[in-house]
């Protein structure tokens, strides 16, 4: 744990650099899931790392303009054993409904969709006999960053691709990193391909909904320039997703599934 | 526009490095609001880039479980004057109710919160007297980068701090760079600081969901490593909240509320 409360997750990694190819232990960052209970109706589930998450909550109930201060909160209770926090405010006559449905219906900048965790437990794992050198990951890389044109003039965008391991098959651009991902999952149905057989390529970290994406694609390859957290590591092995994280250059770190790259 | 269908805005920007400062024109990348309604009814509203809107909705759908294929879409119609996507499903007996259940109870990763486009019409503009020279956010940029810790370790999380100009005073880290802004207002409510006195520094992109927290704070600067986005800009100067961008050692974009910058 570092000073400030944030927790990593080592966790072992092959990490390969031009011409070696290490086993090592390294620190990912911690990811939890918190569902916030509003009056005892669900308001949301955050996913977010773990530490300081009564200052997180009363800081998102600001932000999101249900509370103007403290005082607005006559409870709040966080349950680590059930990441579970279950927050009553101060009657003020507001309309619970009216609330609720004002923050449900335009509250979403986007939104991952965990149907449910029992959903997520019962996918199938990703069988695929897929392997690709390391030599070919870092020129896909390179491909997909001079392909990334928005980023280079305005700096301000995420980029991802699906790709084969020879080229470039979808690739898309947006401000949102999810919604770079969905544009060519997007790209990829219109197109009519098959996204099994491909690898995908994402500019930004990788979170657990970044997984999730992949599992429901059933692509067995993620590839970052970015870190993972240590859900996303979790997810990716129980699936059997291969995960390749810090891209840079001939170097990379692979967490899961190893044995699909060579 | 770039080949790839991104635009981008050109706009008025101070740009300071070392020594000078100089007015110029700066291409920063569109931020849209697209509201997607599923059956008629109000789905979510997402934050996104502008052009192949068609392919972020299917995306969009297919990530989040309610389609499997193109098939399942019965009709889909982008209004691009209201920024409206009307959406209608196959009917495979699904309870729209239960769906929307699903989506909306567990869906949101995070969601950043617009009450309406009337409610953040009518916010005050913050008029605050306040000036810093560019060194010394230059200098606060620095302490702010040293004290991510956790991104050092692991590469995977977002910072942001509070600062009255010379201290840090409320500092936080979080997977989510949401998150990460929400745990220092919430510090900074616990402290009981008055935050229209201090700067918001983030480590990410300043997307307009960042200005709008600044607003309900009554913060008047915002200073980040990272890009803001056209909308970003346009409400930091609806607001007069001044908007400094891409700071890395001595150089800065300011690009509203400039004359808070000495």
């Amino acid at each position: 744990m570092s000073q400030l409360g944030l927790t990593g997750v080592e966790t072992d990694v092959v990490r390969i650099t031009a011409g070696s190819k290490k086993n090592i232990k390294d620190i990912v960052t911690d990811e939890i899931f918190l569902t916030l209970f509003l009056n005892k109706n669900e308001l949301l589930t955050l996913s977010c790392s773990p530490g300081g998450l009564n200052e997180l909550c009363s800081g998102f109930l600001y932000s999101a303009g249900l509370i103007h201060s403290l005082d607005d909160i006559e409870s709040m209770y966080i349950d680590t054993n059930n990441m579970k926090c279950d927050i009553v405010l101060v009657d003020k006559g507001l309309n619970a409904d009216a609330l609720f449905k004002r923050v449900f219906t335009s509250g979403c900048e986007k939104g991952i969709l965990f149907p449910n965790v029992l959903d997520i437990a019962h996918r199938h794992i990703i069988m695929k006999n897929f392997t690709i050198r390391s030599e070919k990951i870092a020129g896909l890389m390179k491909t997909f960053e001079k392909k990334s044109e928005a980023y280079r003039t305005t700096g301000g965008v995420h980029s991802a691709a699906l790709s084969d391991g020879d080229n470039i098959l979808a690739f898309g651009e947006d401000i949102g990193r999810h919604n770079a991902i969905d544009r060519v999952i997007g790209k990829a149905l219109h197109k009519n391909l098959n996204m099994t057989d491909l690898i995908l390529i994402t500019s930004g970290r990788i979170s657990s909904d970044v997984i999730y994406k992949a599992q429901k694609t059933q692509t067995a390859m993620i590839v970052s320039r970015g870190a993972p957290t240590s859900l996303a590591v979790k997810l990716a092995d129980k699936w059997n997703i291969t995960l390749v994280g810090f891209v840079r250059g001939q170097r990379m770190n692979v967490y899961t599934a190893k044995e699909r790259i060579l």
